[in-house]
């Protein structure tokens, strides 16, 4: 005999779906700004168009963490995968010259866990508040079937401003224009299904082992947090000293350069201008993987370029201090050299 | 002997990504207007703030389509997932008084089809021309081992704008407001989880046999498309006839109205001024459903609620024809009634 049904006994529970829901709402008070006009349990987030503009321009993009998110599973931490993808978003309409505005995430999980979704949120509020972008929304879904016990996936759209006459199209582009890299904090978000096969299968390490050549173990080197480029950035978009930029994110330099070069122009890479991070050598040493394909998949150490007019290299150099370094120079051609790459 | 590994033997197929990606390029310019400044391959979508307004707000919302997929991964159809998702997420803006102007999807899968992938984005392009956005950009992802075979999930974002001093928050409502409804064409995106468990289980249906009492199989009832509110809502936006909306989504008529009433005020629904569609009796029926919890997750038929001034009601039945029907009023108290719901 069929006792009547309920949601819950389908596998969904609404009255938890509330209570996490409720617990998100000190995280987004504490992520906005003076042009929040939304408050939690809006259908949608207001956000007021800055004043003083002569003609904004909104810049969005929309990204997953992809299989970082497995790391982050099998090592139980959850509070840092929401930085990777908020900074992924930021870096992503700042290389078009935009400063963030407000983000959105959206969590999809079997079942709400109301200690892991505050963590992951926690993360993504964390990441904009260090952006000063707003966490303006969201949603968080209960997909029973769809996702594996304790996994979930996390993606997030965010939306910028930018002036028009700021924009950076790669319009502005020639060949000779000296190309500055800024050094990246890991793997960042990308390669990470050939990663974790490096590492788990080909290396036989294990999540909590220590991680060869470095005094952290597998997890915290691999979940090691997308760094964002505002900071660095921002003055030097303010002072007019960049023709373009790349985000150095799947697919590698040879995969994201060519995204932002004039048609013919293409860019030489020299391989010896830096060493890339032991986390890429061992990988590349360890699982057996060619030199050529580490390069189409990682970012090996680079995680922006910098598109640079000759007579603001020094200046962009010396701002950037340590972090930054001459990697190459735009070229005729259709493309990318990385000589020196194996 | 392990031989060198690439990013393809991990499961990854960054051809088949740039294939892919290059098969929407159409469906993106299809869905463009003299807003967008951006074409396919730039890191963030640009899309100009429209002139002429005195204080522009953005409106943003992030949904996804929920378990309704796992019907559309039965039914082997994947052209009218993204209409869902993107009239969901119009709606969801509508209900403050924003027009959309842009869309953003992502799309995640285990492995890349390329023949779903164009489906489904195809979807979303059809529903953003036809609400008039534009479909500014998107991410798609290949996660091995996250998604079972031939599986995918669909989240979209969606940003609109509306004049601040239009903005429908729901402060100008008042006691004696009368609530209009607009019907629903189905089950929209919402209590699907529910749903399967009601036809595939109790129902002892599949997917493509007749549903009891209409001239559809099972896919083609479950699947018919959340409609978009924005026709129908747009003229009576212009006219300022309506004090708030809500979008009838996950929670029913309950779990929503509320979300745009002042504090101390709540609603009187009269249960018996519309006949719940076949679908809903049948999954009550058939399923074995409290008739309570029916209302608490389905939308029974009402997909949008209009809070409309007394002296307006008229006019708004009379614009909305069919479609509307007079449903209740605002009353003092802190709990929807739902009188004759059983």
């Amino acid at each position: 005999m069929n006792r009547p049904l309920t949601y819950k006994d389908a596998g969904v529970d609404l009255d938890a779906a509330d209570r996490a829901k409720r617990s998100l709402a000190p995280l987004l008070d504490a992520a906005s700004d003076e042009n929040t006009l939304s408050g939690l349990g809006a259908f949608g987030g207001l956000y007021a168009v800055p004043g003083g503009m002569a003609e904004p321009v909104l810049v969005a993009s929309a990204d997953g963490v992809g299989t970082k998110l497995k790391v982050a599973f099998a090592a139980g931490r959850h509070d840092t995968i929401g930085q990777d993808l908020v900074n992924h978003c930021v870096n992503d309409i700042l290389v078009q010259g935009a400063r963030p505005l407000f983000f959105l995430d959206y969590l999809a999980t079997g079942a709400l866990d109301e200690e892991v979704v505050p963590e992951v949120v926690g993360g993504v509020a964390r990441a904009c508040s260090d952006n000063r972008c707003v966490l303006l929304g969201g949603e968080t879904a209960e997909m029973p079937d769809f996702y594996a016990a304790g996994e979930y996936d996390l993606a997030g759209f965010v939306v910028g401003v930018v002036e028009r006459e700021g924009i950076l199209d790669g319009s502005a582009v020639q060949v000779g224009d000296r190309l500055v890299a800024i050094r990246s904090s890991g793997l960042h978000t990308n390669g990470f299904t050939l990663a974790r096969t490096l590492v788990f299968e080909r290396m036989g390490l294990g999540i909590d082992d220590p991680f060869p050549g470095e005094d952290a173990t597998v997890a915290e080197v691999l979940l090691r947090v997308h760094r964002s480029y505002l900071g660095p950035v921002r003055p030097l978009l303010a002072a007019g000293s960049l023709r373009a930029m790349a985000h150095v994110t799947g697919g590698g330099i040879e995969g994201n350069l060519p995204r932002v070069l004039p048609k013919g122009m293409s860019a030489r890479i020299d391989c010896a201008s830096w060493n890339p991070p032991n986390v890429f050598r061992r990988l590349g040493d360890g699982g057996g993987m060619a030199p050529g394909e580490m390069y189409r998949v990682f970012n090996m150490g680079v995680g922006m370029i910098l598109v640079v007019a000759p007579e603001f290299e020094a200046g962009v150099l010396k701002s950037l201090g340590h972090e930054g370094w001459p990697i190459g120079e735009v070229v005729e051609g259709d493309r990318v050299a990385l000589v020196g790459a194996g």
